[in-house]
């Protein structure tokens, strides 16, 4: 069962670690995961959640760091621990880990951890990922793996994995190369068990492996990991040689925060996740700038529906009234719209059906939602002895407004998709205000139109 | 390196079905995975597709169905198969997807199915998971494990898993169970291939294994994963009984869905993905409801402003031209409010910062926004040469929908966490309408307040 963490837990282990009651501490925290253990020192003070770390011992507290939330692991670490004490850490993680763990240091103690490790495979491992983009298949990669050699026999290959067995925490699958290193298939674990040991690679290896190369996007291994039902894939440089392993609990990872940088784009926030914890500078700087496009929208249709100040308004002030209805209208249209393209956009194949053949069926949806609305407000408005003009004027718009907001929403995507922009930033507050605008325009020509006749 | 299908290769695949020119089949499909082939017979003809998988024999026919569309497969399956024929491939698809696959077709074929399996082991798997609820742990769950008694050695192990291999695809643990089923914890493969043969399981099994139980929800169960950075974790009933499996490859599905529907939530699409191929009615009908509510908050609105037609739009046309910067700045801040409130919801801890600081925080940054585009905007209108009580009037009212629709962005989410619903909503129109009319109202008493002085 999943451990639930409660504040009376977190007081009690506080408490211990003041006392310095390391038997209690061990005992309390025996049974708990390092992902539970770090969830509670977010919790503590840094000085005794420093000494629980300790009590713990360098194996368990680094995989403790590895859980910890980097919000909090990167001061934590940089003001508590020498960087001695971080390289003692560093020695039992692996190295995506290490390297990602090391990024958020600054240069100084990054250099001085790295020069300080035990381990130099371990260090050299860390030094060539921290060249890598962190979006990509190469910064995603541990360099810890198995790989045996295609000549090689069943019980070499066992004595490799437990050569490698400290290093590499979780062995599903074993790589197999030639000599140059190029990769050239995988054997299960399973098929290991299940072969003689005089058996050999050759013999009972997979070639059909799937593989990534370094540079290709975190997002496009998600895909293919996803798509294959992989739970790792090896990472290759162009020439095909065997550079590393991506696992699937880090692609999960790349998923999650997908998914989440979407919504954020879709609400209009820009800039990295906001916690709790950020400030609120930062909190600002993150919502402002979609504020001011909306504010420059919201400036331009003053400006637009100005233009009709006094021979319009001025004389039917009532048409004032259904500017929400209209705006608001556009703007739920036309997310909606946007929002089913995103999601063919992201389950793309080449079957869909043609732009044409989508947007003559969204005109077709649109048609009917616009008519059916057009007609309850006619009928609202009619019923409750608006004049006949002004109900006409605002049905009239009403249903143009679907249609167009429907086209709009639906070109936008694909337009910012063909020019390789985030299209999710289509359903946030750009295409909201450009629909206002829209649905104004429409609504005050129809009124100029029907009011003149 | 992923395949890529090109509408040339189905081409050439059609063909070669058309003339039964199964060598070519079978060479040009060699290579491809699973995956690719069923995105193949997308793109072909029932007819020829069913063609096709009878080449590729029964057991890669088998994987091919289970990574097919379900939104083709119900049809394909039903229309072109028969009932033998589907429980010819059933034996070869695991019981969690076979059970997915079972559940999509009509009772009479499930029926037929289940009752025509050879393996009736399989057919008690099957017809055992079908009484699970679709999105629990036990809708999630494969029957198909290796378990082993804690009394066992190694040797036996080995043993069972080479009895289960053909039935289980991917082993990368194996499971310890004592006399009743009662899991006791597991070994992973990379232990058994390091032991030594006469070694008893009870000496190197690892007795602290998460697992969850058959009614848990399938959002908790990849929630667990995640968190713990599992590949599979085992299923148990209250007793602690071993039930199944699960595998992070159905996990990662389940992720993928949950952000899918959290995006049509916010964007008021009602009901489950909508696709291409579905029908007029049905995109109608996911996107009406929201439409119907945005539209009744226009109308009130419409009501709301009615109020100040005469007596104040009437006297100050330009009062008009400010509605929509008004109610889309409302929106938008109430979007991206409630956008923060859910991402912490969804991180929840017990560490998290109360609802008063979080509110006082929302206020603060809400302050600065506000002042910030009031300042603008007032500026903006100043400059233009509009009145200065006109721009007195929108840069007050613009401050105080900043202030307001911030806390009710905050608040509305957290309102309906409490009464457990889905507070992904509270994103969408409804909010989007709610403080469309917040700030309608905050902006003509403002303007009402300062003309009537």
């Amino acid at each position: 069962m999943a451990f639930e963490l409660t504040r009376e837990f977190v007081a009690y282990i506080e408490e211990a670690a003041e006392n310095r009651d390391d038997a209690f501490i061990r005992e309390s925290l025996n049974e708990l995961y390092p992902a539970d253990i770090a969830n509670l020192l977010v919790g503590m003070d840094d000085d005794q959640a420093k000494y629980v770390l300790e009590v713990l011992g360098r194996e368990t507290g680094a995989e403790v760091i590895s859980n910890l939330d980097p919000y909090m692991r990167t001061d934590f670490l940089a003001t508590k621990f020498t960087s001695e004490e971080i390289a003692g850490f560093i020695g039992f993680i692996e190295s995506d880990d290490a390297a990602d763990i090391l990024n958020e240091q600054p240069g100084k103690i990054r250099e001085e951890v790295i020069a300080l490790l035990e381990n130099r495979e371990k260090a050299r491992h860390i030094i060539d990922l921290l060249h890598y983009e962190e979006d990509t298949a190469g910064g995603l990669m541990a360099k810890e793996l198995v790989k045996c050699n295609l000549n090689w026999t069943v019980v070499q290959c066992v004595d490799e994995i437990r050569r490698q067995a400290q290093q590499v925490e979780k062995v599903n699958s074993v790589y197999v190369v030639d000599e140059k290193g190029i990769l050239k298939g995988r054997v299960s674990l399973k098929k290991i068990v299940l072969s003689r040991a005089s058996n050999r690679v050759a013999d009972i290896y997979d070639d059909e492996v799937m593989s990534v190369e370094l540079h290709q996007s975190a997002e496009e291994v998600a895909d293919i990991m996803r798509r294959y039902d992989l739970d790792s894939v090896p990472v290759v440089n162009v020439n095909g040689k065997l550079m590393g392993r991506i696992t699937i609990d880090d692609v999960v990872d790349v998923i999650t925060e997908l998914a989440e940088r979407e919504r954020q784009a879709m609400s209009g926030l820009s800039g990295n996740a906001e916690e709790d914890e950020e400030s609120i500078w930062l909190s600002v700087k993150a919502r402002l700038p979609w504020l001011l496009i909306g504010m420059i929208g919201g400036l331009l249709a003053a400006r637009f529906v100005g233009i009709f100040e006094n021979d319009l308004i001025a004389v039917v002030p009532a048409l004032a009234a259904f500017i929400p209805l209209i705006g608001g209208t556009g703007g739920n249209v036309g997310i909606q719209s946007s929002s089913v393209i995103l999601q063919s956009l992201a389950n793309r194949s080449v079957f869909e059906i043609s732009t044409l053949e989508r947007l003559m069926k969204v005109l077709v949806i649109a048609v009917f939602n616009g008519v059916i609305l057009g007609l309850i407000v006619f009928a609202f408005n009619y019923a409750l002895g608006a004049e006949l003009r002004l109900s006409l004027v605002v049905s009239i718009a009403l249903i143009s407004v679907v249609l167009l907001a429907s086209f709009m929403g639906t070109v936008t995507p694909l337009v910012l998709d063909k020019f390789g922009i985030n299209p999710a930033v289509a359903s946030g507050p750009f295409i909201t205000t450009a629909n206002d605008l829209l649905g104004l325009t429409i609504y005050f020509l129809t009124a100029k139109l029907l009011y003149s006749l």
